[in-house]
């Protein structure tokens, strides 16, 4: 298969021979912990490839971009096809300013010509329910909301794929949820819509790459048949040393996964306003029963 | 598209020509409301070539399949590179029958030679943070399991992508969510792990293709600076036609998305017992604060 891959016609996205594969597969797992046996072709050496792009070129963006992105989303599955996500597209400055604001002040929102805002949206449906005076009321449970947020994140998901492959580069943008009902009210969100994340978007400034992020060995996140809960700590171990290498290798400080997530998880002020997405929720008008 | 396809050169997915492009919008919008302008290569040809495999050959899958996927699942990014999802590959036909039983009697999942079920484990984190005497409060909260729904979307959808790839099929199962305790029960799941989906996958039965499924037109998904949220119903009876000409191209009862959808949302009772998902949230650990 590496062969007939090779000899691919020009197209854009990583080379996929077999000593580049070792290359990303060794970045995104150290040395130690990396996988062999792994399946190639194109698409797979695009994905592995991924790596978050929070610098990016000042150059406009190809004719067709967001339509094409819309297409991929849209191409993912759908829960029972209720297709309950939406998304706005973003590109006026002083709305992108406002949104890396809201954002906590990343200025790659700023940077970035393109600002996806992926919508969990039970509007859609409430609205056409009212046009056919029938009930909705399953939008008001919490098991709905899951569903588009689930909806907008394949959708999502999808369009980060086809931009990589078009050797453009985005990050997504969680803190939209931070102050979601400040999202709802600079995009015009009806109610029952929710800022699920952002995706920045843009060329990758060739003067500032990113680079593959190390991952959890999968001997952590793969289990088969039934999950294995004893988390050997050997592996973890070795993922600390191997994130480390990366910082150090970026110029960042040296700071191991278990110390920054757990920093992440320590309690409510750590949320940055996330501890209170119940009452946001309530008021973009969400049921959550 | 069949036609376009069948000559493809010996690759995965599908060949990248102007005519089989407009044939794949045609399928996903309607000859209609399909964009034009797309940016095209492989990978983006896949991504719009998606359909829900449902029906499967009776041939083994490739060695490394489940580590290629589990790579390309890994690879997605991850909300603050906290890595809150784990994934079980499922292949004993006893758990696949019993899997099936949950998901309400989909005999695909039995049939399908691999079912990966994929978790939002916040278990993890909370092992960590015992182990180094830190606390979590963060995971008690509702955002921390958006979280962690989110990562497990976002690499499911990469394992999708890379098996279509590769040529294989797969069909998420959201009715895992109908039984979570169950589902947890049969898997061994820890406290604090949720199984937000499944993926059945395999080959492609060729006697029993999947077609391309309309989705509604993109001017209903995608909005520019703010949301629309005039909803044109001229959009809303093409994609009607739309879908209900798939249907009948499929040999199914011709059945509209408006009324289709509305039912799957009228009420508690059309949740198939995911109106209890705060419960079955709360009984599986789950803080939602």
């Amino acid at each position: 298969m590496t062969a007939a891959v090779a000899d691919a016609p020009a197209r854009s996205g990583p080379s996929t021979d077999a000593s580049a594969l070792r290359t990303l597969l060794q970045a995104r797992y150290g040395a130690a912990e990396a996988p062999s046996g792994i399946l190639l072709n194109d698409t797979i050496a695009g994905l592995l490839s991924h790596r978050s792009v929070r610098a990016f070129a000042d150059r406009p963006l190809p004719d067709g971009l967001v339509e094409t992105l819309v297409a991929a989303a849209q191409s993912a599955p759908s829960s029972s096809n209720l297709q309950t996500f939406s998304v706005v597209a973003v590109e006026n400055p002083a709305t992108k300013a406002r949104l890396a604001e809201i954002a906590g002040g990343q200025k790659h929102v700023v940077e970035a010509p393109l600002v996806l805002v992926w919508l969990a949206d039970l509007a859609r449906l409430e609205e056409v329910g009212r046009r056919e005076a029938k009930p909705t009321d399953a939008l008001a449970f919490l098991e709905t909301l899951f569903v588009g947020i689930i909806d907008a994140a394949l959708a999502a998901q999808n369009a980060l794929v086809a931009l990589e492959s078009l050797d453009l580069g985005g990050v997504y943008l969680g803190a939209f949820r931070n102050r979601p009902v400040e999202v709802a009210e600079l995009l015009g969100l009806p109610p029952h819509v929710l800022g699920v994340f952002g995706l920045a978007i843009g060329h990758p400034d060739p003067e500032r790459p990113a680079q593959v992020k190390p991952r959890l060995s999968p001997r952590l996140v793969l289990h088969r048949e039934r999950y294995d809960a004893s988390l050997p700590q050997a592996a973890l171990d070795h993922y600390e040393q191997a994130l480390k290498d990366f910082q150090k290798g970026q110029g960042l400080p040296e700071v191991g996964w278990t110390s920054a997530a757990l920093s992440r998880v320590r309690g409510a002020e750590a949320l940055s306003g996330r501890d209170r997405m119940r009452e946001a929720l309530a008021a973009l008008g969400f049921g959550l029963r």
